[in-house]
């Protein structure tokens, strides 16, 4: 680990939301193309539904109300594809997003309220419309930017054929960067750095584990923290991210090995396997997703001795996203599942982020159905779910223990886990019971607490007070506490 | 013919010189990438040599020492094609070329030297990489800009097959818009508007007789001429212009019928038929072709009669251009008939163009042989050539009759054609002799001038006087004298 690796505080301090643009809000003040899917249709593979970044402008209050710090937006750059990952320029916010104009309101609106935006970035690959390799594509090789891709022939079996070039997961729609070119490398990097000075906070990157060295990374990192050392640098890694978390390259990472803890031990084997499809295989979430308390248990402390402490506070905590079916969908629409495992994701080292729409109870299994419109005709929505969600969000904020606090299991059995937050002297003792019965429980806080110290929970309300440094409480069935330790005479 | 017409008087007086940017000049500033051609090779018809914006800032003392007014740039959008017809971007500027900041210190340059600068419009078809088209390519009847192209099936058949779209000469490379939507004329208008409000000078139409009624080259007009009335608009129109010239579109066109009745006059059959391929066809130059004396004095009369007066002053008179072989090939060497031809377009009503190198005796066939790259060895220079070029343009801008005055044939026999331009008190006489003999002329001039005025001679220099309202000289084998008036008592 780097002597100097520190990690931005507001990462740890903050509330995620993540966007996909084409689905979240339309803005009535845009003009759009004829051919766009029903917002409330079905999702498809290629159709647009035609959100757009004025339209998360307009509804920044909502995330606000829901105790958002900080959005991490899916791509938003010019794209010939609804999810926008096969970008076809850098450095142009998508015309039917709203083009510049509404990514520079969404920003200022955002920025007004305290609300940080991060951005997809996807260096891996580009596209067959994208500049350089379009011309390869059409000069073949008199093309001046051969060396920008790894070419194999000619012509080029781009729309048809067998890919003659490295193209990702050999999808000839997404053709790879040759990122041995320095120019290759100088060209991402000016877009790193581009988009942090235009006032973005982060990065969240595509695939780092497919390309890019250890110099790449420390370059990426030197060029982006220069720009504004406070800026998120997080990656998609969905397994062990040490390589990426030593202090050089990342602050930290879409943390899905927690993400298959959680799934594992709060689904309770009742778990949408086709939801799930790939992401619980070897190699994702198999040897994670396990349903025993205690194994529940060593994951979630291991997830925080395995990476430097810096990363573990500014990891990126999610229980899905738009590359995996809805969490909803995942526990087969059990509620309160998804309500328990995001009051662990709050009260967790890490950064929470919440994937739009599941705060109202969206559904949806995966690719392309997970990435439904939001309904903003709240008769639809789940409002139980979205105040619960703001509980969590307003119980984070007020609780520096929950962002920044050590982190130690206190129990572990059967349905039920208990465990402690502590930073100063705050305490935070939070349990949950994922069963379908009621758990009495009886714990020796001695080394904790004060021994006839006042507890108010926090999700309910209400207090209880130590017994010779024991706390004794029922847990209802599929229910959590949160009890803070009730500091007196300060 | 509109009421209001007007064209601007800057065009009226301008020498323009126009450049195929990827082969005037390269700075040594900027970086390239790998896979250039070298810039002495023959041109191919897919490969870059390089060439830049900064490169032409850099020169623009020497197009200033020339006597350049302003410059008509071929297309300088980001375009994966060596002449960059094919746009892929309207709004960028080509990386190659050096970008947006290459650009700005072009237009810089030039305009601190009064040279002005005109871009090269081209909105009768993008390219296949242009993102909306490449969005209909990636997501077929998905994509939302399907209202865009013409597309009649799909897959499309873009790189392989028969175009199954409108595209231009059945090109697949180059699909045309659909210029019936109206987000299609919104987008040309927005790009027309935003680069006249980055400062251009005005507008170069390609191919604007294959597009666009009457209502949208009005609206163009109107949204170019609010955005600066100076604004120049002008159309690559091969045969008659009457259309666009009635002063509610265009300020002028590529004059090509006048370039015809100049390679038929003073290329006096000796023309390279093959180097002017289709240009010397029907529908092109087979009807202005002629080499007869009162032929051309004819057909230079006409063009001046069949348009607006307004639009007569504000042509871009032409000699050959990037779509045609260079005029001395056109002329087979003949240095003599490309120095009499340019004397009678500096003489003549219209802005006089000259395509990029001509000047130091560049020659070059057909596409892509035009296109070669400028020699900065001053050593392959044809310096007379340029010193000529340089005595004419100080000519033309030291004489507004040249710009703003009357024509009138004197004279059209055999090898020698004379003529008269009048303004105020200012009188032109200019007399071109092609021919290997030496030629006396004895003209009755009583109606034009005084009887015993004085004439100088701008070319060679010395004076005459008239006799009685008679002008008697000898012209030698294949030269020009330009007579000025000499007032005296002012």
């Amino acid at each position: 680990m780097s002597d100097s690796f520190s990690t931005p505080q507001w990462v740890h301090d903050a509330v995620f939301y993540q966007i996909f643009p084409d689905r979240f809000a339309i803005s009535p003040k845009l003009s759009k193309p004829d051919n766009l899917e029903a917002w409330d249709a079905a999702p498809t593979v290629h159709g647009y539904k035609g959100g757009d970044l004025l339209g998360v402008a307009e509804h920044m209050d909502y995330l606000h109300d829901l105790g958002i710090d900080a959005i991490y937006f899916t791509p938003v750059f010019q794209s010939a594809s609804n999810h926008r990952y096969h970008t076809h320029d850098y450095y142009q916010i998508d015309p039917l997003l709203g083009g510049r104009p509404a990514f520079d309101a969404m920003l200022k609106e955002a920025h007004r309220r305290g609300i940080r935006v991060v951005l997809d970035g996807v260096f891996n690959h580009a596209s067959r419309g994208f500049f350089q390799f379009n011309d390869i594509l059409e000069n073949e090789a008199a093309s001046p930017y051969l060396n920008w891709f790894k070419i194999k022939g000619y012509p080029l079996n781009a729309y048809a054929g067998q890919p003659n070039y490295g193209c990702w997961v050999d999808l000839p729609a997404l053709p790879e960067f040759n990122h041995a070119n320095p120019q290759v490398q100088r060209f991402i990097f000016d877009v790193a750095r581009y988009w942090i000075d235009q006032g973005i906070d982060g990065w969240r990157l595509d695939v780092p584990f497919c390309f890019g060295d250890d110099a790449f990374w420390q370059e990426f990192r030197r060029v982006v923290k220069s720009a504004n050392p406070e800026a998120y640098i997080t990656g998609e890694i969905p397994w062990d991210a040490t390589r990426w978390l030593r202090g050089d390259q990342f602050d930290g990472v879409m943390n899905y090995l927690l993400s298959y803890a959680c799934w594992g031990f709060f689904g309770n084997q009742k778990l949408d396997g086709y939801a799930l499809g790939q992401w619980q295989d070897a190699g994702h979430g198999r040897d994670w997703i396990r349903p025993g308390a205690g194994d529940f248990a060593r994951s979630v402390t291991n997830l925080l001795e395995r990476y430097p402490r810096p990363a573990v506070l500014a990891q990126l905590n999610l229980l899905d996203s738009h590359d995996t079916a809805r969490i909803l969908t995942i526990f087969k629409g059990d509620r309160d599942a998804f309500r328990l495992a995001e009051t662990f994701l709050f009260t967790y080292p890490g950064a929470p982020c919440i994937y739009y729409g599941n705060e109202i109870g969206l559904e949806g299994g995966q690719d392309p159905d997970s990435r439904r419109a939001f309904p903003w005709d709240e008769s639809r929505w789940d409002a139980d779910l979205r105040a619960y969600i703001q509980k969590l969000t307003a119980i984070r904020k007020s609780h520096p223990a929950l962002r920044d606090g050590d982190f130690k299991i206190l129990s572990a059995n059967g349905d039920c886990v208990v465990y402690l937050r502590a930073l100063g002297a705050e305490r935070i003792v939070c349990a949950v019971n994922r069963g379908a019965g009621s758990v009495s429980l009886d714990l020796d806080l001695t080394a904790e607490l004060e021994d006839t110290c006042t507890l108010r929970e926090l999700l309910r309300g209400g207090e209880t007070r130590l017994q010779n440094g024991r706390l004794a409480f029922n847990l209802p069935p599929k229910s959590a506490a949160v009890w803070e330790n009730v500091l007196t005479g300060l």
